[in-house]
This record gives C-alpha cells, structure tokens and sequence, in this order.
C-alpha cells in the first residue's frame, strides 16, 4: 500500500466525502460536525482535516463529489435507453438509487446550507448548471425528429425538471408531499408512451 | 386605541410577523434573531417575545401567517379567470408579487429551515397540503368538460408544480437556475393556448 500513496490518499479523501454525504443525509447539516462524520466513517476526526481545510471545504467537495458520480451514473444508464418509456424507467431506478444512497438527502441538505455559504452556494450553482445541461440533452434526444419538436421549450422543461426534483425531495424531507414520486413517475408514463408512438410513425 | 386593544394588539402581532417575513427574505434564517426583527419592524425586540414563546415560535407562525396570506390573494385572483391564458396570465403576477414581497424568499428559507424544528416542519407540512389542494382545483378547473379531462393525473400533476414552485426558488435564491421564471411562464402559454382552443370546440 505504501507503494500506491497517492491512491490510497485519494482513497481516504474518497471515504472521508462519503462519510460526509451519509452524515448529512442521516443527521442533517446542522449535525454534521467533525466528529459525526468520523463516527459514521470510523476514522479520526483529524483526517478530515488532512484532506480539508475547513468543514466549509469538505462541504463544497462533497457538493461536487456526489453531484459528479451521480451525474455520471445517470449520463451512463440513460444513454442506452432506446424508447421514452424505457428513459423514464431508468430514471425511475436512478431515482430510487438516489433515496437509498441518501444522495437526494445530502444535496437537500447542501443546497439549503448554500444560503449561508458562497463557497458552497458557488458549487451548487455549477452543479445545477451542469445537471441543466444533461436534462436538456435528455429531453432533445426524446423529441428530435417529432412533428412538435420546434414547438418544445427544452430549456425550459429541463429548468422544471431540475426544479422539481430538489423541491419535491425537500417536500418529502419533511414529509409534506401528499404525492409519492413513484407516483409521478407511473403519472408520466403514458406522455412516454405517445411520445414513443408519435416518433414510430 | 385603548378602547380597541384586541384589535391593536392583533396589529402589532402582524407587524412582528411581517418583520419576520421580511428579516428571513432580505438575510436568512441564520440571521433571522431577534434583535434583526426587531430592526426591520422598528420595534423593541420585548415585543417579539409579548407575542410569541420563543422565535421557533415566531417561524411558525410566519410560516402560517404569509402562507395564509398568499394562498387567500392566489384564491381571489384566480377565481375569475376565464381562460387558460388569463390563468397563466395571473399566476405570473401573483409569482411576481410573491418576489416582490419576499414571501417566496422567506418560504424558502422557512422550508430549509423545517429540517431542525418538528414544530416548523409540522407546519410547513400542513401549508404544503393546502397549496396542494388549491393547485388541484385550478387544474381540474382548467381540463373540466375536456375530451382529455380524464387522461390528467391531477394530483400528480398539482405536486409537481408545488414542488417546482419550491425547487425553482431555492435555485433563484442562489442565482444557479439558467432559467428564468418568468421565461418558465413564457413557455407554458403554448400550452394555455391550446386548452382554451380544445374548450372552445
């Protein structure tokens, strides 16, 4: 091991940014000091601060970190879905990935905090702008070649979409959603079936 | 104004709470103490504690109080619409008010917020019910008689636009959406358009 320093270095950076998305997830931000991430990881409290300057510092990274593998997992497992109807079922698991990893509940959590931290709030806003850009992709790959794809405000729907995915987690965070997004999900599978009729004409 | 003390105290409980909405709107929960709302209202900060137990108190009944406000106004404006676009046409003027006022700045920071107060989250739970409610009945009176009326996941559709509603600020707040909301409006009249043409057959 001592051989791979610098991978076993970014290893324990890694573990440390993963202790920090279960904290914030299980705990909530106000919780999340030092010490509960080094319980939830089992390492020292001082090893945070080996890969970290500051708390606001490994906040900010772990903003990146997560936004960054989820982006990648979600660019993955939709890029081979070949219907509408089999997009929206890979969102579906993605989604269902996001609750059970505590992703959705960690950003909940750091977008919320980005209130009180530009640094943090910094991150967030070149997150969102990345994960933007992905909907939009998303939502043309669906409609290109449609009679009615000049008639659909991409940038729009993808800033909608974005939206409702970080207000609908902080309504179910508090438990004050009436509507299960499993529920959206069945919800929009007819519009996925007729888009995919329309595009077999 | 002796004589009249119920209604004078009822008044200065509603400048607290104004106060209050406008402290968490201009400088956030964090910021949100006593001695701020005190400032913003012109007042001695005793007066905030006349009226309420403690300032978790004072966010609750914010939470209460300028959604009840909103919701009454949104009621009332929209009853009369006669057409889709006219709809569409008052809701953006209500969004418009709802930035102007700071109302939606200080729900925002009220809902982040609600992840360290049961009391708050209680709350806030039970406005997201009423939003909920309210989206529904503009919906189901938009599509009512339609040949697609039956097709619409109402409370599906009504939970999404809650949760955009709070998502879409929260990224307003930190200048991370691309997209206007007032471009989000934009976008959706199409789509009023056309509800108003298939009611008219």
């Amino acid at each position: 091991m001592a051989a791979r320093a610098g991978s076993g270095r970014s290893q324990t950076r890694e573990r440390v940014l993963e202790a920090a998305i279960v904290t914030l997830a299980t705990q909530g931000f106000s919780r999340t000091t030092a010490r509960a991430v080094a319980t939830t990881g089992g390492f020292a409290p001082g090893v945070i601060y080996y890969h970290f300057d500051s708390l606001d510092d490994l906040f900010v990274a772990a903003a990146q970190y997560t936004s960054t593998e989820r982006l990648t997992r979600y660019q993955e497992r939709t890029a081979g879905a070949s219907s509408a109807v089999e997009l929206l079922d890979r969102l579906r698991e993605l989604y269902r990935e996001d609750q059970s990893s505590g992703h959705v509940a960690a950003v909940q959590e750091l977008v919320a905090a980005a209130a009180s931290s530009p640094r943090l709030a910094e991150q967030v806003r070149e997150q969102g702008e990345r994960w933007q850009t992905t909907a939009e992709e998303l939502i043309r790959g669906q409609i290109r070649g449609q009679m009615f794809e000049a008639l659909v405000p991409v940038r729009e729907l993808a800033a909608a979409a974005v939206g409702a995915y970080l207000g609908l987690e902080m309504l179910s965070h508090l438990h004050a959603n009436r509507v299960s997004t499993e529920a959206l999900f069945d919800a929009a599978r007819p519009a996925a079936v007729m888009i995919d009729a329309f595009r077999r004409k």
